[in-house]
């Protein structure tokens, strides 16, 4: 099959390439940058002529739509980029679809469940009102919505994934990355690093997370909705143990914090659909992930790691008027 | 008070840009063209710099925040721009009120409550899943969540109201125009026009609307929406009738047709609150109304009506993957 993966150079594209390519596919993928990959092109999906140029340039039986503006923090910094990239993308995606009638796999996150205190089961605002807490919430739940009117207005083909916590070698840092790549890094490079207490989360190595989407074209059921996620379920302190207990570093660095306002507290997840359908099977566990990850950035950021000063004078971003600085996850 | 109305040029910033003048405010409106008016500043909302200079250059009180693109129809086929002015705009707007303290009211759409097939009263989506049918509603529902989470986080003091069907002199006709407009030009320039027969609305006159607007900073709660609306509850072939009655035509050029998919069909109104807090008053009846605006347009067209090939010259726009057009409202 002919498969375009946008997003493609992002830590989940390029395991999810590699894993398709690997499973006999032509895998084509597009993102901002240029890359010298013979099946790669540069495509922004938020302007519409380029991406039409690409959907129209080849018969794309899936598209896995990755690309997007990602994280909370990032997307109250960067807020035009967030709602152009992820809304307007996708939109500029669904129209294309109309018309070139691509099977779609629509990659949203658990930030969409907001504030929900139980289980988070895929039906859960089907049933339920939920408001999402902040931009990049918003943004992959409306566009869960734009999936929904289009399937329904023009009989397109589309399946959602909710990402909980996916981690591993390919996270590059930035301070707006997520909690893992954000502890090792700073674990690494004796920064200080805060660990809110109150926090649970469930972990997802990318490469589980690859194998279960690289799974979905073998029983696609056009307008389900998955969530993709892990069977353990951790508070936050444990991680920041594992990593220093790997790294064999005392714990003074770290600011211990009861918990932090305007987040999800606790994530409690439903993978059982998934299983059922999608074969998912989190096989690798955060103490074999954890180690793995920590030895991939001891080798990508051995020059950081020599030279402690271009590590910690990377400056902390701060913009007026967000609170949402260094968010836990 | 010193007074900002964002969309200050629109047929409703228009009618209360001069209700809040007469009452001895002084106000300023802004809007994306150039304009003569002394207290006119050219802004487009989306700009983050552009809103910044307006705002800082002035100590306003209150900002009525109406720009935006409007409409479901319009907002499927200019969805880059629905996007950027009415979500990144609002938020340009929400960032810089934290800054600069001003209390705001928010110009939010009926189109919020999705297809709920009850009575629409303001805590409905407190109380249910409501999902949004189409981009426009998107955009509004999203900058009231926008409004909820910056007022929880930065103490900001916001009021929303959701408009139902605003008519009156003032609206210059388009084809992405209210169904009052669309069916008088279209029944003056003997033009084809379809009507639905199983949808009902309320409608309310521009200055019933602009005068309660007004009222807001008398009773000011932060954190409230309000319904404005009408009192009564036509279907939409009345309205046509209406319009045929007052301009002595036959309805053959009328396409009757059930109902329209993807719209809802029926939009039941609570208005007391905002008749308690707001003292809202809908006084002018349709039958009051419509001729006043079918005298205007007569005014302000009369070289169009006097030349009917420049009128019908004026193009059905047909967008590929959009069905959404000529809505019925």
């Amino acid at each position: 099959m002919r498969i375009l993966v946008t997003g493609g150079l992002g830590a989940l594209g390029t395991v999810l390439v590699k894993e398709l390519r690997q499973r006999g596919h032509e895998v084509w993928a597009c993102d901002l940058h240029h890359n010298h990959d013979r099946f790669y092109v540069r495509c922004d999906i938020s302007k519409f002529r380029q991406i039409q140029n690409l959907i129209s340039s080849h018969r794309f039986n899936y598209v896995y739509h990755l690309a997007a503006e990602s994280g909370r923090s990032n997307g109250e910094d960067y807020y035009e980029n967030l709602w152009m990239a992820n809304v307007v993308g996708t939109k500029n995606l669904l129209r294309l679809q109309d018309n070139y009638r691509f099977r779609m796999v629509f990659l949203s996150s658990s930030e969409v469940y907001g504030d929900w205190p139980d289980i988070m089961s895929e039906d859960v605002m089907d049933k339920n009102e939920v408001k999402q807490l902040n931009d990049f919430a918003m943004t992959k739940w409306i566009s869960e919505i734009q999936v929904l009117n289009h399937s329904r207005m023009a009989n397109t083909e589309t399946v959602r994934i909710r990402l909980f916590n996916t981690y591993g070698p390919g996270e590059y840092y930035s301070p707006y990355r997520g909690v893992i790549c954000r502890f090792a890094w700073s674990a690494l490079h004796d920064l200080p690093y805060e660990v809110y207490l109150n926090h649970h989360r469930t972990f997802t190595h990318l490469t589980d997370t690859a194998r279960t989407l690289a799974n979905i074209p073998d029983n696609f059921k056009p307008g389900e909705v998955y969530n993709i996620g892990g069977r353990e379920y951790h508070n936050i302190k444990y991680l920041s143990d594992l990593i220093l207990g790997y790294l064999r570093k005392p714990d003074d660095l770290v600011i211990y914090k009861e918990s932090e306002p305007f987040t999800t507290m606790d994530k409690k997840i439903d993978i059982g659909k998934a299983e059922r359908d999608l074969d998912h099977k989190p096989l690798i566990t955060l103490e074999e992930g954890i180690p793995q990850t920590l030895n991939w950035m001891k080798e990508i950021y051995k020059e950081t790691l020599s030279c402690p000063e271009s590590a910690s004078s990377f400056p902390t971003t701060t913009t007026p008027g967000t609170s949402q600085k260094q968010l836990i996850m």
